[in-house]
């Protein structure tokens, strides 16, 4: 079979390889497509070179169909269109025992901690299955792992029905964020300076402003009657944008911080005072935000063909790697199955 | 009667001056007891000389009884024992509307923004009177306000029965809400670099740690066995005790701040997303923080001989900020009934 892999100093090749066998509880998985996302390109850059071990197969937003069954995997059957939530616990830290599985001290991202989706042929633990409906395309339910990220987020903030959103940043997940919480009922603004990307956001339909054009405090304070946003997403990874995004939240309004920032930022804590403000932080996501994911695409709620901008098969995965870092690209899916 | 006025130039003096008639709404409280806190300490600074008018009459951690009601006051007599919460709000803005008046965004903090308690006699609307029992003494009662923040602070961790706290800081609002939590069934800690005030705290049996002596991160592993703290309290306003306090709190725990950063802070943004930390803004109370207070203090549950260091007649007031400035003291209360 074919796989792809990061062999370090920014390189990926594709390689034959012998597929594995499969051990009890775990199934194969004939991989259909790949989304490749910022932390993939992380570790394209080296960023996270202490963590993975080369060569590493990455790649963790996926569709495919179960191939073969390992012993004593019951409930699925040969042929069954899959995602996977690729995430493995090991139920006995304090986090699992509270019931914060998908925090686990001691968690493998399955993709980063252990072999990826950028395989022809993916063996994987039967619990992190999620049943894709018919409805939904194998090349569209490859987004599904990044509308299970943006509904995490959104659910984490308690956005509800009515309440004014801003989201900070219009890359892929800024998008998503802002068209999940649009399916959720909330009224969005995207904020954000690189013109490309507003006219992805335009396209998609949503309210966009400029933030080094217009005083986007005064503009959210128009927006919303003199009271603030209810909730702020910062998913700019911008020192400056965390800064300022405490200025625009109500009172008791709240931030969450979606953007991984490795450097510690300057955070308005007179502010946070002054208004009682909650800053969340927002981690991957757990089944219910897979299940609600698939829900949304399903239903058309994620403008999936404006959102995938190309898709390249396996054996040109590289340019992939290339478009995404040139951000040329909102997302590009990888066709795995030949 | 005499009133001490804060002139400006670290002065305060203490003049005679005529009573004002009372408003309708209003009652004329004969003051008792007022207690000096780090707010009142900043105003006398000149930190806050862009808000407050001079000469102006401070003080907000009050008892007193009261002497004369206004026209259409009900439901009070002469002589009834009384606090008062502090706040004034306008009712009609966004954060009223949503019932936040507490946090009104055109709040009279009233000892700051418009005359406080500094004086034999002092008028304050009706609606701002908390009744006090006869439990409580008239010293002890002075405490309810600072007493009433820690409960807010409290209150707002949502720390439940049975959790583990960890409170940076051991002044006087530190060891308050480390009292507080400790009541509301939680086991605490108390972090406090400095010897005195490790002192005063283990005086009235709380548990410290010397930050300077050991590693306060695995000691907090330890105490909770690999899970960290459910909530940190900052009531230093160290900068590098809000970098650091991420690192105590346990996955989902929250990170309370009270203490008043005038400057922006780093935060590790990493280990709040790491971890789905939550960060909270604490300010002032609402009327059931001073009625949960009020049963603290005729409870016996806040160490109120203890906390209270010294009782000054008002001609001395400027002694008390001398003092607390010396960092000589937890609590001083000026007595100004003569
Ligand atoms: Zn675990
Ligand atoms: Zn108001």
């Amino acid at each position: 079979m074919l796989t792809a892999n990061y062999i370090g100093d920014r390189t990926i090749t594709v390689d034959e390889r012998e597929p594995q066998a499969l051990r009890p509880g775990e199934v194969r998985i004939a991989v259909a497509y790949v989304g490749i996302c910022g932390t993939d390109l992380h570790v394209f850059h080296g960023d996270m070179d202490g963590r993975v071990t080369t060569p590493a197969t990455i790649g963790h937003e996926m569709s495919g169909t179960i191939a073969e069954l390992g012993p004593g995997v019951e409930g699925w059957a040969v042929g069954d269109p899959v995602t996977v939530m690729p995430l493995d616990w090991d139920g006995t830290c304090p986090a699992c025992l509270a019931g914060n599985e998908h925090i686990c001290q001691n968690l493998d991202f399955i993709g980063i901690d252990s072999p990826g989706a950028l395989q022809e042929s993916w063996n994987v633990p039967a619990s992190t299955l999620v049943r894709l409906p018919d409805a939904v395309s194998l090349r569209d339910a490859a987004l599904v792992e990044p509308v299970a990220v943006a509904v995490h987020d959104v659910r984490r903030s308690e956005l509800a029905p009515g309440d004014k959103a801003v989201i900070i940043g219009a890359g892929p997940i800024g998008v998503l964020i802002a068209t999940v919480a649009q399916a959720f009922g909330a009224e969005v603004v995207i904020a954000e300076i690189d013109p490309r990307r507003r006219a992805v956001a335009e396209e998609v339909g949503l309210r966009t402003l400029d933030p080094s054009a217009v005083d986007q405090v005064a503009w959210v304070e128009e927006w919303t009657g003199g009271a603030g946003a209810d909730v702020v997403f910062e998913v700019s990874g911008a020192a400056a944008a965390v800064l300022g995004a405490t200025a625009l939240a109500k009172v008791r309004g709240t931030l969450v911080v979606v953007a991984i920032h490795s450097q510690p930022r300057p955070i308005d804590l007179h502010r946070l005072f002054w208004r009682e403000l909650r800053i969340l932080g927002a981690r991957v996501y757990q089944r219910q935000d897979f299940e609600r994911a698939i829900e949304l695409v399903a239903g058309g709620a994620i403008p999936a063909d404006r959102l995938i901008t190309r898709v390249v098969p396996l054996p040109e995965v590289a340019t992939a790697f290339a478009d995404l870092e040139a951000g040329q690209a909102m997302k590009i899916l990888v066709q795995v199955a030949r």
